[in-house]
């Protein structure tokens, strides 16, 4: 199943499905929001299955899909958690900035990020300044069901309802100084953009296995590929994130929790998943760190296909803005 | 103009207002949800303070206000930032705990909680552990409407459209581990709670001054003072947090934002606001921290009453219960 959700004037946006091609699209009775779905999944679920088989079935069916009309799947969430669960990109950053070389530790490493906003995924990303260090990070995310507060690893993989692909825009000048207070990222990480479809994980096939997206996460900047690091690679599964998450609390229908920067550790042929990765490579290689951070007018592109082929998450292209002009 | 939710079985509850002495309430047409009402906050605002006014005159209109059923003003919100903006707090915590006595940063310490939950004012808060060190925080907190990313400082405090009272529980025990990774606190800051009653500034008459909640901020510990320190003696301005989180975003309607543990220079005299405060004071006066963290059973009560006397948020008491059992 694929729901995305379009653009109809609110701040929660309408919820519709696309058909497998992603060319046609048609709102759902069963839900006016994702939001809404999320709230009520098992009596809306078997409402929502049959209008995809519905759609998939019927070519006349639903109206052209314009990716310009497109939201986030939660143009506003309840709760954005995001890990950093891939031990190659944190290899990579400890030994480029001189930190202890520690892989990742054997609590899972998350940040609470702010929900608020999902950006569209095809548009532009406001920044305040190119000073700040604007850089993307590909990541896949899973949105979960409720999931009791105490709830272990081994119970933990069920309660995912959503697949999502998500771009968690970050500015690096700010990231150390705000992890040296102890209180984590807060101007370092405004909203993130997320790519048009939100589907479940039977859509991917074999590659929702152990609890990981097993796919390319394929980025280009400016339509030159950047990288193309496979989710499999993901050192902690989803499992133990949510188990990590849930431990003193709830979690509520709807929460969308983040794989970290997907990286793997043959990056030399694959490349990577957000500018600061490559420059840590540069530097530990090159001893200089040369790629650039992003400008106003970059491109940014991130997709994901199918085992079969076929795009999965739909169209995902955003332009960096910095500053108040342009 | 003070309003509150109440209880409906859904998730976000049902918006009502309350009359001055908080004894009767009655359901708004204007808006289902406080989400709703801040989304259309110009629209609905002359209607509900009409409706206001309505039930203020007529001691006929409404129903008896039923604490139990009182949900917090948000239920579920969109965002919850919380700043830390009293120095004593920082300079009692800096000393006890060996840390670099600076005193507040130039840049406001914030960080970004979770939202997606505030627990009712008067019930049970669990929480899985004793030895996790259960600790309350008593704050002030502002409800934001739309704030544009580059807000400066002189601009924001007109984005405040409520006040609120928070208790923000805390697992001490997992503080320093969470702050030590630098991606922030995440087990450590379960649900917050917030007392039923989100009031507009115009209700603190002029206890709101320079962007601040100049009021005592009463805590009992089964029923016993813990603390009156005053809102007043914040460091830094919401106007000022409000600008640091806008920095490099918009901050949606419904936005929440915290003051941090209200402290005061005399808390020799007025106590403190959280157990981890006043064992700091303990070990730097006496050697040695002898104030227990919370057990289960153990009663947290806040409270502020106005200028002229009575109840400002309305009845706040929660009691702790840790462990899946009891």
């Amino acid at each position: 199943m694929r729901l995305l959700t379009l653009s109809d004037g609110t701040r929660d946006g309408r919820l519709h499905q696309v058909d497998r091609d992603g060319a046609r699209v048609l709102p759902l009775a069963e839900a006016r929001t994702l939001q809404e779905a999320m709230d009520h999944w098992e009596t809306v679920l078997p409402g929502l299955r049959a209008a995809q088989e519905r759609l998939d079935a019927d070519p006349e069916l639903g109206e052209p899909f314009d990716p310009a009309r497109a939201l986030a799947p939660f143009p506003r969430a309840c709760q954005w958690l995001d890990g950093s669960a891939f031990e190659t990109h944190s290899l990579l950053i400890q030994r480029a900035w001189g930190l202890p070389v520690t892989g990742l530790p054997e609590r899972p490493l998350m940040y609470q990020g702010l929900s608020d906003r999902f950006l569209p995924p095809n548009g532009v990303a406001r920044f305040p300044s190119e000073a700040d260090g604007i850089d993307f990070e590909g990541e896949f995310a899973v949105v979960l069901g409720d999931v009791p507060m105490g709830t272990p690893a081994e119970e933990a993989a069920r309660h995912v309802r959503l697949v999502m692909l998500v771009n968690d825009w970050s500015l690096r000048a700010l990231g150390p100084v705000e992890m040296a207070t102890g209180f984590g990222w807060l101007q370092c990480k405004p909203a993130c953009a997320a790519a048009p479809f939100a589907v479940t994980p039977d859509e991917l096939g074999p590659a929702w296995d152990r609890a990981r997206v097993c796919l390319p996460l394929e980025i280009l900047r400016n339509g030159t590929p950047f990288g193309r690091a496979n989710g499999s690679e993901m050192h902690v599964g989803f499992d133990r994130l949510i188990a990590h998450a849930a431990y003193s609390r709830d979690l509520p229908a709807g929460t969308i929790l983040g794989s970290g920067t997907v990286a793997n550790a043959a990056y030399a042929e694959v490349g990577s998943s957000c500018i600061a990765e490559r420059r840590a490579i540069e530097q530990l290689e090159g001893g200089a760190a040369t790629t650039p951070f992003l400008a106003t007018g970059e491109r940014v592109e991130m997709r994901a296909r199918r085992p079969e082929g076929g795009d999965l998450f739909g169209p995902f292209i955003q332009t960096v803005q910095a500053g108040s002009g342009g």
